[in-house]
């Protein structure tokens, strides 16, 4: 039985609640639940976990290394500055997929470079919470 | 019934013979009728399109207006540079996938730069073929 | 009788069905009919063209060496990246004025660059379609 | 009976005595008169401003908010780093020609930038007198 | 009774004790005290928070969401490349003061940009502890 | 008995009657007298200058040298690239606040620098006419 | 028998009949057959191309991943911007020769820069009609 | 007796058992060890710490104030822009040294500027374990 | 008997009683004394003129046109920005000599920039008043 | 009777000892032996040198100008730097062929640019030993 | 008995006589002095060198090919622009240390950037001489 | 008695024979004679040296620390790129006087920049032979 780790970076947590032009109107953990259900019609166990420090963040790739099979971020805003997260993930030697609900790159100007995509295995922005269950579908054409 | 319009953009036509190490062994006509299959499954017709021609691509964008529903195109190299195909795809006033197959942050500095990213519902990229599979799946999110 | 090469580049052939708050509401047939009536006031014969192809760009500003008198071109996107259409209009000895309908240098920032301003005689943005009527006048200056 | 105000920047006041093979052998008062003249076949006032000083040519622009109803501007070289002059146009809140009698895109770099094109309904620029000429019928094209 | 978040970046703990040049030689429990006061002549409730930890410091701006009429913030270096803090602050829509006590833009090249200022209501830096007291003058203004 | 002098530069002669949503409705003279009426409760005496001059704004901060404690500017666009200016505060060798009524760094990037932050004591920007109002409470820091 | 596909790009149809102070004065008739009588002492077969279109450059290259030994590439002003030619080209896995008759280097700065230098054999420019002997001389060196 | 604080930055508590071609085969434990050990052999005292946490790095950077005689710090990714530790760094006005294990030079972009070098007595990078304990040797010349 | 004009831009006038250890301790009045007894000794009149205006300086260069034989200019800071000053020494076609007292090369960054060294005869910087008068010199030279 | 002078620079001593890869597997005397009887089938005289010092080539360079007829020169690693070889070219006023053995283009960045290219006849790179041959023949079309 | 290049660039034979706060008061015999002693208690033999000449630098390190078993170097100046020396360090597959006396990243901003870091193993800077004998350290850790 | 050495760079010693249009038609040997009577006028002693040699010409500065009083320096191309020149210069402490005969603001991009011009005390440009008599002239100003 595989497992997911599906990680949430800064602000994701207000997710629904706030900005829903931007991020729809579903709370992260709805979206949660809809992954991991998505995961279960797969047979895989996938968790979620959010946080606004990026060094809980790290310590949460890195648990990745030992017990999980894939890893599905979404790594807010530092994404756009985090090379400690980007050296997390290639760490972990697991196919990496980087999600982003909006589309960055319709956004600020710093939005537009991302630290840890060329150590991702791909990267799906722009489509809402479907972004997520998108990602899931891309690790299943990875993992088998 | 839904009408979708899947476009390839230079070179892609030799997809599967050509450096099966970045875009795998599937040719492209190949891909093309997997992703048919799938939009039937959603009840869609597909209709696939390639030329290395910038503008034979933009005659092909222009023609959606009138009768697709939705666009999903790898503009291939053009991706990098070409703003006529930007200007298509915004005057089209559909949502339009962008799709790569090979992740291509991870690549050359010059793919890192997409004309198009901006005026796209959203982009998918790194996944090989099922970047293309997927993209139905976005669209479908999208589309309903 | 003088001859003059009127060169519209990709989507204008959209012109006036879409986007008609940046191009206006008239087609571009219309637009053409009006520049060639002008044209026959001055007693100049006036020939238009659009293709959404770089190549065929190229080919119709070539055929203006043996039989046109000046050149009107507005490139479209292909004004911000097309150095082989700067050649061919260099290469024709032939006063060519550059023309835009909408004020490219209030959009996006990768239209303020124009690769062929620095060959042409002269440049006329902003106006809409009578953009393409002063640039008759502004050649009328030149060819007297 | 509308009104416009035609302001010319720093050094055009030597226009015709100096660099004739740059901005052509009228003195600025001829050229002047001619627009003058053309104006009046519209039925408009035209009333125009030299000066070398930028603060004298805000001072000029502010005073077109009262009475008049466009403004032909040829800003000279405080075109290419005069943002005062661009605060000033924008707080007229009128239609504003920017022109130039040199192709400014083929002289030095620091020419091929204009604090003001973003904030002028249109550009038009290399025809020397003759660029006046066209504004005039440019702004009639959008004050009708 | 409004209610003002006061917060303080990493290594501004130190102040008093530390770099008395830059800082002054008032501790940071001191600032805290003075803006307490001043706050409460407004009959307004300040609470103030320090943490060197950037996430520490996105949950406290994020509580600002619910029970806070106003933010004071001195994001320290975090205010050079902390887009996560900025994004807290967005999604809080209120209204927010960067403050610093130095003058930033007379120190290193790095303290030059600020990622919160285009989401802060404005700026007020290089009055030392004054600066966080005018800061409040700057909130009674607007929130009234 | 202090005497600060109070300078405002090009287009700000405006403020009140145009771009309200920017500036605000209140007249310079109004805000003249406000900051005014705040000095004197300081014991202060404070004269008010608007120049849409570059030449004339120098000439002013040079006369505060022999008679002023200090001074308040708002420099307008000059701001963005007056090094003269700059000199001119430099030379003055007295404490000078740097005011702007907008955020400009939530407004075009040709606003984020100033030419005169380095030489100031400190900024204020962002706070309407308050922005003065706060400046006077920082020289007040500073002159004590 | 070897075969060398010779392909020429955007405008270099006019070599010969135009501007023969940079490229002198033989047509690209002239050339091509001067280049094929030198392939054909090396008992190698050429075949010659030239189009203005950048999609029929791409289908010629293609052309010759199933039938030829080797390229000899000038892409004219595609060369400074066509990354869809430099993938074309990385497609054919077969030696290519960049050729320009000018010293690209020794005009303007946006011809310094090819798209296409790395993925090529080697390069050799500025020595007018030479160029191209040279060009079959080095590829002799490659195939032996 | 002399205290040394040891300080690892994030990723590097995998050291040893990931990417041995980069950071060989000892353990970050067994690596603490040595260098307390040669530490022990100056007749000093090294305490060593590792955290993923910005914040956490910092807070044991302040600490050292009170306690310490300097510095060893390999602030991981950290290193590349955290301006935040190097403000923490400068306050304690201790020598401190900047370690690499691997020659940052030699690999990404990104890992060629480091924040702190600046406020650094020295850097030492390339040399793996031995980085560390070179590191300790410089110390010992900087504090007798 | 040749006249020279000597031309001092903004924040000149207070040269002598401000900044003594960049500018010297003579006032301009004493440095205008010498140069113009300097010229004297060649049998020239010399004219002094300083403004803090930018427009009052273009006036004063645009009077060499038509009586004078050289131009000294300091264009102060003016010379890192004002390309109407540059202009408006181009038009006069005189031999053109730039003096900076101070080594500006030494100083800010945006000192090292000038708009008028490539339209000046050529440059002295770095002397003191003494880069005055060695001007003269310098004109000397090339007027005979 | 013509003479050459051929001219290599730093570090081309090592060839055919060193990276065979990059260069070759024959030695230097050996590339001179055969670029002298190449020239001697010409019936020219060609002398070879080489040296690692700037100046040496710099002094071999300035030789030519007496006694030879064309130059072709390696400069190694100072292509990139060296703008006093370059001034040593010009001044020859001679026909220089610029030639690397490698394919600059396809390495370092820092390889990428030439400080000679604008000042020689034409370039000939990436043929390895061959390149030398070419630049002989390359001169034969010059020189006649 | 392994055998070490010592090599010292341009004037760095003044270390001691000139510059004491940047380079110590020991004179660079004295310090060669030193690295040789060292050398000799890990029974290596090292021999110093240093020169003004980059072309005497690269002879030198060539030279090490033959004879050396690593390299210590401290290019001083020519670190910075010198690739010439880089591709002579790259030639002699020798493990070279880069040394520099004093911090390089706290110097001027040339400084900050060396041509020779990524060739080299390893870099030790900013520890006066004993970046030397820490070099010494350093190469016995890889040469064991 | 004062003692100056006068040094020249690279392709100087060309002077006069060749490019008399930037650098005029008398000899370096003739220009030296003229420095030299010109010091003997002050009483001074000047000895003249040049070379092609970046190293020979540090050597030349370094010795004039123990024996000059100041130095005129034309370091020609090595101006633009050898900050081993600029090392040199600064460890004299003499005043140095930088030269150049032709204005290097008015050519080529890679002139405008020179990297002793910040630890020379002055500059003189664009005067001919005449630069280096105005050089003597500076030194007298400052040696009195």
């Amino acid at each position: 039985m595989k497992k997911i780790s599906l990680i949430h970076g800064p602000n994701l947590n207000l997710t629904g609640s706030r900005e829903p032009g931007i991020y729809g109107r579903d709370t992260l953990d709805a979206i949660n639940d809809e992954v991991i259900r998505k995961c279960e019609q797969y047979g895989w166990q996938c968790v979620a976990f959010q946080s606004n420090s990026e060094g809980a963040l790290i310590d949460r790739i890195q648990q990745a290394i030992d017990d999980c099979d894939g890893i599905i971020i979404n790594a807010g805003a530092y994404t756009h500055y985090s090379y400690a997260i980007r050296d997390a993930i290639t760490s972990t030697r697991l196919p990496c997929i980087e999600v982003h609900m909006s589309n960055v790159h319709a956004r600020e100007e710093f939005r537009h470079y991302s630290t840890i995509s060329a150590v991702c295995a791909g990267v799906i922005a722009g489509f809402g919470k479907n972004s997520y269950l998108l990602a899931v579908d891309a690790l299943k054409g990875i993992l088998g």
